[in-house]
């Protein structure tokens, strides 16, 4: 009998992939999956890449919930509070979710609208010191997918004082899933292969996330929808904060001991690709030729490091599991 | 300590996913893995989604493989008898290659040219008996890509005397890993991304093997390069033998112990999207509304159960481990 | 002053392959372009492609159109024959929709539904005989894409007498566009990108359209979903009605005079990506080795040949313009 | 008669477009087209979208080319220089190389190595002053693809002193037929498909022709490597000079009559698909809230205004045509 494991909302991308994961964990059992318009429905009807899983979708309500020991809630912005609410104490929970990232009521009310439902524990292990809180923790905010490619590779840079966090410019490129699976018709397959587009320029709701993580005072932070399903990755530029100081030196040395983050031998830079599927972040950093800013290249698995596999490795440590326990650094390619 | 596990031919993509298969298999060790011109070359430069795994390519020789429990040889056509030759007696073969699949010397010259070097134990362990066979075997020769989509589709309904074997038609689509990894001009992305294209149309070299396998004994096969990386979809059509019979029902009654093929519900079609990165394959089947004719698709991932996921379930097998050990039957998708 | 030309239907994607083409034609003004629920937009917002025309949609209604000298509909199945019952008899009428194509009113209901609204000329100019026709007719209905495709491949060899008409089997595939630009969740560019699926199988609606047309007597006709914006691969097979025909031959004589229509050197096989854009179809035929059937391969771009370009090309013969005028056999590649 | 053209390097990506944009031209006669390898076969061997130009290839050689009134050189780096040398001074050339870009032989040195073959005129026909310039010379040299997608994006507002020219970041996302036809295995199908990967960061070799052509004085570029094979998505940004500007006015008033460089609608964001096969690029810039940095995104076709599109225009002013004769501003998509 392994550990209870329910998902709330799983009939979307984000929640699909979590089914994957935890169908493969040697630790967690699924005991309940919950949707809302394909309650009632098998599993593999939505996901026909779970054919085999036999498990219908339940009602996304908290009765279905109640019996498992840890809960990934995997919902729209601003539906996970409430459900989070109507949980017993007991109940471990990840929260997929933005509702619980951000300290700030203020930029929760710029960038998301409603009232604020309090900040969680920040669920990125790699960040210093989030390991211990993370396994201390009962709710859990994961942090998004574009910020999550965006602070690993920033964050211990402007810790270390090698760039200088006023002046940080962010170019991001996303795979589909990231917008989800409703159905759109800028989303439709005719639209999106063949083309980058940019959207939501000037204003991302990541944009908060992650200057509280890492301490950017300013950012701009465009994202760009690109042609295939999964993957991010992002060009984070930033000016040095003083001379000779190594940026591929500083993040190994900051992600030695976290199995997830991989630096590249120098020279090899991340493809997205090499991280489908996986529950890795690939990074490389330089220093430009002409205009001597610091760039970094960050590239994860939306679905993964940005958000499943970034939520079952937070499961892991709440759980007392080893962190990578049913999660693999490698990726399915090509 | 597992299983020693060596892979010859290591830097091709057949050979990279069954470095990932092992490296996440809970039985088996990897002990060497092997290539030509990328001797000495870290596995991760050439297959950067295994980065993390600390092995450099040894050259292909069979000094290199000599210490391992089992070899899979993933090898270009015609180079596998030799090295296969060389090895000890009581090493236990793979090869993902076609040297050893024809049991008929004339089709194989037809198909392949040059000398012919006997037919191994065939790997497919779906078909009836063959489980045992690939248990008690010392080399076994792994199916073809095409030929394993189309054979799950086709052997059962021959076999039962559901369709007729004298006017066969397959018309299948592959993504471009199953071309391999030269780099030859038709099939870089920027003629492959968009295109549909037909090759090899008359004279395929899986006709064969087919016909071998199913008892087939007329058969038009036509490949198609399809814009994807993985994946092969197979539509099979043939008349029917005699009236009534559910080909549907055929196909469930045949698999229903083998966990690695699904027939899907009725009137859900495989997509080839929902196999990837698994060891799966997905069937469905009806009556053509016109014609009168069985049509049956097949989904696989060309390099999962049309490769290396097919190949890991029979060293399982060969091996006394579970059939699935270290296998999923669910894909990454989206 | 060109001729006056109105679109009725838009702004879905066969709509705007023909304003793009009208727009660049040498003979033709674009007077009016019609839409249901983007009625009043700019044509730019809804077809981004298309920025620098200036004009916006007028509603679907008999008013906005009955100023041109000839108009287009590009509707809905079933929406045509109101529409076009409402216009003046001199106008003259291009239908892209399936309405006005079947003369068996069984074949109509059996495939679409509802009443027949009664056939009208068979907008296929290389079909014998049919330039003439459409020449002389006030109303067109053009023909389907995946059958087009299908068509040209085969309706020639039955003509001869090369194949035989009751035992043809085909497989197309096709790109997303030709589902419609429909916000459907299974036409998310998440879902069909990397993916090939069949659907309809074993009863798709150009069944009757391709045997009315060809003569064909048993078609088995699988249709497939393809990981690109647009293009139709077919592959068509039938037994040899006699020996020794060389179906090569037999294609290229019957399109020699046709300048849309491409018999290739023998050997190379037709890619869809060659004719993007273009009205253009590409064939090639070869008996297959094993089976002795004849294979025909058929590229076109749905929107294009099979779609826009076709009912322009048709267009061009109803009001006495060079068949080819504002068309290129051209593709956009790579 | 029209005028005669050659296009030398015929058989690669910008040479095929080339070919594709003359065979559509009114007053442009293909005369000449030259390869290297693949002399002596005809253009559709290399081209099949544009089966039916009858025409073959010539060896690259002065004598192919000098019966031409304008000569199209789309060679590989440092092989323009030679060969225009060997033309008659009367014959008029436009060069898509980048031998004859740069006016200062250093940055020529460090960048592409070898003797600087000095500069020619520089063909962006939409910078201040250029089409008279272009009109009026027998010798121009075209701008690269990702130069003409990040000038036009911002040498108006440096130029007007919106935005200041000492901290430019430009990321740019290219489509694969970009890096060429020649076969690498990192520009394979399987490869780039699914995947996005920064490539030379921190060097690459439009960083001085950008400068030169905007006054920029410290750049920071890095291009990336996209699934598809066209487009280029150019965001850049750049910190506003002085308080109020609104860069999309200053745009559009630079481009009100240039008919090929569009300033979308604002709140429009440029999609590289809407250029696919056209000569047009199309901008839009706004203000970033958080950071107040200016971001322009500019997109266009890699091979269209990118290349063999803006060669044409060039072609045409050079003697004495419309600007846009033989070019649409309007793509083809989906």
């Amino acid at each position: 009998m392994g550990i209870g494991i329910a998902v709330a909302g799983a009939s979307g991308y984000a929640g699909g992939e979590l089914l994957r994961l935890i169908a493969g964990h040697p630790d967690l059992d699924l005991v309940a999956a919950t949707a809302r318009s394909a309650a009632g429905a098998p599993v593999s009807a939505v996901h026909p890449q779970l054919t085999g899983l036999d498990l219908a979708f339940r009602p996304t309500e908290p009765a279905a919930l109640t019996g498992a020991d840890l809960v990934f809630l995997a919902l729209p912005h601003g539906e996970s509070a409430a459900l989070a609410a109507a949980l017993p104490a007991a109940t471990r929970v990840v929260d997929l979710g933005a509702d619980h990232r951000l300290t700030d009521p203020a930029a929760w009310e710029r960038y998301y609208g409603g009232p604020h439902a309090g900040a969680w524990t920040y669920g990125l292990p790699e960040l210093p010191g989030q390991r211990a809180r993370i396994a201390a923790a009962d709710r859990v905010a994961a942090t998004g997918c574009y910020a999550a490619a965006t602070i690993l590779a920033l964050a211990p840079l402007i810790a270390a004082g090698t760039v200088a966090p006023d002046d940080v410019v962010v170019v991001a490129a996303s795979g589909t899933s990231g917008a989800g699976r409703a159905a759109k018709p800028h989303l439709l397959g005719s639209e999106v292969m063949g083309d980058l587009t940019p959207y939501k320029v000037g204003a991302h709701q990541h944009v908060p996330e992650i200057k509280q993580a890492t301490g950017a005072t300013s950012l701009s932070f465009t994202p760009v929808l690109a042609p295939m399903p999964r993957g991010i990755l992002a060009t984070v530029t930033a000016r040095p904060a003083r001379a000779g100081a190594d940026p591929r030196a500083v993040l190994a040395d900051a992600y030695a001991d976290s199995p997830l983050v991989r630096v590249l031998p120098a020279g090899a830079w991340p493809h997205t690709a090499a991280t489908l599927g996986s529950a890795a972040c690939h990074l490389q950093a330089t220093l430009d030729g002409d205009s001597g800013r610091v760039i970094v290249a960050s590239a994860l698995d939306n679905l993964g490091k940005g958000a499943a596999g970034q939520a079952v490795q937070c499961a892991n440590l709440m759980l007392g599991l080893p962190e990578t326990a049913g999660l693999t650094p490698f990726g399915v390619a090509p």
